[in-house]
């Protein structure tokens, strides 16, 4: 992993003598300590990871997660209580003077902890060049990101015969998330959403107990999650029967996904992609009514630091991973929603996610 | 929810005119959020709720979970950008002077934002007050932590069937979450642990590729979530045939478990319960081989605020919830640990987790 170390330290605005990784009790743990030392199993509760400059590293880690750490051939330092992982956090902080945190990543309470083991030392947020070093994905993550985006696609294919009417919305998560376990995944990557009907058209409504009807759209966002990388996709089905009105906004959603598509090259900055999609849904009937950015990054998370939307300056780079998810909400009616993984590459941007992106009538 | 933001008041050492808990992005969210607010639906990221002494609160959202939030009842300031956003919260900044913040759970980012926004204002970490809160559960807590340990156990037993030699780990655990959510779960606690042979001498082991084999030992450690509330148990079998050093093992730890809980009431210290099960343990021949803590509290997050191991001084009060989760693991040959999930009470513990804990040998 010493070459992600240096990618971090190469984005780097002044220097530092170290950089530090810092865990709390689940959720608040630093997906970063996954992408400085490589592992992808674990939870490492309370453990922090130490990248010096040249590429070293090393890891304070609990002794019961001594087996799992240990994969990482990253030199580690065993504790069994707090005083041990105060002790071996205090002699890696001696002679330390610029320190720097992933502020987005680590709780105010321990910033304060390293704080007070280093108290004459210069704390900096090294959260931007952290971002900016995991945006552009190596290979062996690529490789995983694309394990998830298959998984995922392969399983919505599986379950598309299940979606009829009268089918639960929860049902369908759960048949979904269940057979992505079955295709290699080790989890999802977040909360399943299953819209249908007027919930379709909610775009952070998750699943509940409403039953799938006739006419209803049905937007379903989902991902695989596989070591520690993730998947995000979102396809909208029909259930029994189409109007001209579907057909209609789904085809909006669609072309503006295309339209999205062309900018996603190197060199083009995130607001041109949001901007291409939404000029071509607010040129139609549906002006007006997509309501959130076009995409995000995605990797160790599932909003990996990065959006597409009318303000983000990002500029696209070889190796980054983006979402493009533009959609259509018609409040009562439903919501159409179309979201693709895409590799940005140096000529032709890539689709990971190869799930069946055609008008679907189901059921 | 005016009875836990009074109960958090209560708590305090200082005084606060108001107290904010920040939502960065996934997975760094303040469950206390959801605490505060009632909410047990949505995933709120850059949302930030205010707590008023008096229990007045209100929440700064995005318009896109405008629908989400309403179901708290509590008033809204709506945003549609980053602009609007800061500006509702500079608005509820004007004119407050001590302002406090759970330190645990809001990035170093997060609390600098709030700074600059009230360069004038002090803050506190009320994080301790926060977690004492939290760890009395009210009845509405109760109901959704019981209705969590309910569809866990019932999960389990029906599992149960489909352990046998030859299943793959990850099979189980994905038949187990499937299971839990079929039963009304909005998904799995934490990544589910089925770790056979001597990989359930492995505390923190999760699930993998290998097979299940005659004689193993296999530790399931698994819980559902349920209105975003957990559930943690652990149920070790026997695949195939057992010998009597499996059951000795197995008594030696179920020994410990009565001994833990009759501890668990009202008044005891936290070190106490720990200390029963392992002066239980360390009387036989597996001393030594109890590494880590005896249990910890459960609620909105799978480890909520406090610990049961040898230096807790946490005070036991009804309404509390703990795990009681003693182990022994031979590394070579296997593990064992039960857990189950206890309410402390006015008088007797009371165990929320039905799932059959006798000896079991299945397959």
């Amino acid at each position: 992993m010493k070459q992600r170390v240096k990618a971090i330290y190469r984005h780097l605005e002044g220097a530092a003598d170290v950089i530090v990784f810092s865990n709390s009790t689940d959720p608040h743990i630093d997906m970063s300590f996954f992408y400085a030392t490589g592992l992808t199993d674990g939870l490492f509760e309370g453990c922090t990871a130490w990248l010096f400059p040249g590429g070293r590293s090393e890891i304070v880690v609990s002794a019961l997660e001594e087996e799992a750490a240990k994969k990482s051939g990253i030199p580690l330092h065993l504790y069994r209580n707090r005083d041990e992982r105060l002790a071996a956090m205090k002699q890696l902080l001696r002679r330390v003077r610029r320190i720097g945190i992933n502020g987005s990543e680590i709780t105010h309470r321990a910033f304060l902890e390293l704080k007070k083991l280093a108290p004459k030392a210069r704390f900096t947020d090294v959260a931007e060049a952290v971002m900016k070093a995991r945006l552009v994905k190596d290979d062996s993550e690529l490789e995983r990101i694309r394990r998830a985006c298959d998984i995922a696609s392969r399983s919505f294919q599986q379950v598309l015969g299940f979606i009829e009417p009268g089918r639960v919305e929860g049902e369908i998560a759960g048949e979904l998330v269940y057979t992505m376990q079955r295709n290699g995944a080790s989890g999802a990557s977040f909360r399943t959403i299953v819209g249908s009907g007027p919930n379709s058209a909610e775009p952070h409504y998750t699943a509940g107990p409403r039953k799938l009807e006739r006419g209803d759209f049905v937007v379903i966002d989902f991902g695989a999650l596989y070591e520690m990388y993730h998947s995000d996709i979102t396809r909208t089905v029909v259930v029994g029967e189409a109007t001209s009105e579907h057909r209609e906004m789904y085809d909006t959603v669609r072309r503006a996904q295309d339209a999205a598509m062309e900018r996603m090259r190197a060199g083009a900055r995130g607001k041109s992609v949001d901007a291409a999609a939404r000029k071509l849904i607010d040129s139609t009937k549906y002006k007006g009514r997509f309501i959130h950015g076009v995409g995000h990054s995605l990797g160790l998370a599932v909003h990996d630091g990065a959006g597409l939307n009318a303000t983000s300056n990002v500029v696209l780079r070889p190796g980054m991973v983006f979402t493009n998810e533009p959609g259509v909400y018609v409040p009562g009616f439903g919501g159409v929603r179309v979201e693709d993984d895409i590799l940005i590459t140096r000529s032709d941007p890539e689709i990971l996610s190869s799930a069946p992106n055609e008008f679907l009538v189901v059921g």
